[in-house]
């Protein structure tokens, strides 16, 4: 994570207002490690295809054995920006954006996130918020991405 | 769902390879129901901000109450396609496309999938496959749309 020179981490984490954040920016975050128990888990809640349930079955698939759904990985993805790894004051309020899983993620993989901001749009009618466009990829510990998120964000701008 | 004329219902669903899709196909889910303690569950472990955790700190919010993560309205909606919402043999494997979410899910909001075939392309390379981007929007109980996703499927042709 960029930090400012001299910050002190007192249980609280340096953020980010609209006015702090340059194009350019970069955020990197904390690490996530996946193993199969926690993808079947989700899998089974949130998308049951055999392969993301059962290593065996997986085999007979394009897949060629156990990958996490790539919710899973959106999840994970969200988890270690809202813990950090994307430091915006008031919050992680995104509108959506192109979403696109390039590798598959397998067990054993451990996952991190490296956000830059993209563009920076004050708002005409809105003078307390702006968007602000970021691309996320979140990689796997060979340096692989594994997801690519491009999503516009609502930012608070710094209070006068 | 679409079904073909006739066809039985018993414990299997139709699923259809890409030589059985059209274009402006279109296909419904089953529906879902979220309440708050679903909400906050899902935000606890995903996506822990207080708009998804607590009505009251919610409330403080640009959000004036407790809202669904937006990840948790997609894993409701991928729930809901692999539970019928959209039938494609073999299984939903997406790599990804543009994901909108253009209104808030509220507690107690009821949720279904309406997908449509908007293109069709077999590979060049690979003739036992194809890609097939769907338009997946996901709706609430008045019919307002929660989120549009645009993903492009790799989806098996029917064997010979």
């Amino acid at each position: 994570m960029c930090k400012a020179p001299g910050h002190r981490y007192a249980g609280a984490m340096e953020t980010f207002f609209l006015d702090d954040l340059t194009i350019g920016q970069r955020f990197v975050s904390g690490t996530h490690a996946l193993d199969a128990a926690e993808i079947t888990r989700f899998a089974a809640e949130y998308d049951p295809q055999p392969f993301h349930l059962d290593d065996a079955a997986a085999r007979e698939t394009l897949f060629g054995g156990l990958v996490a759904s790539g919710w899973h990985t959106a999840c994970t993805t969200m988890r270690l920006i809202v813990g950090g790894g994307l430091p915006i004051a008031g919050g992680i309020m995104g509108t959506g954006g192109e979403l696109l899983w390039t590798n598959p993620v397998r067990p054993g993989d451990t996952l991190h996130v490296e956000c830059e901001v993209l563009e920076i749009t004050p708002s005409r009618s809105k003078p307390d918020r702006g968007t602000v466009v970021v691309r996320c990829l979140t990689k796997n510990q060979r340096g692989d991405t594994v997801q690519s998120f491009t999503p516009k964000l609502v930012v608070l701008r710094r209070p006068r």
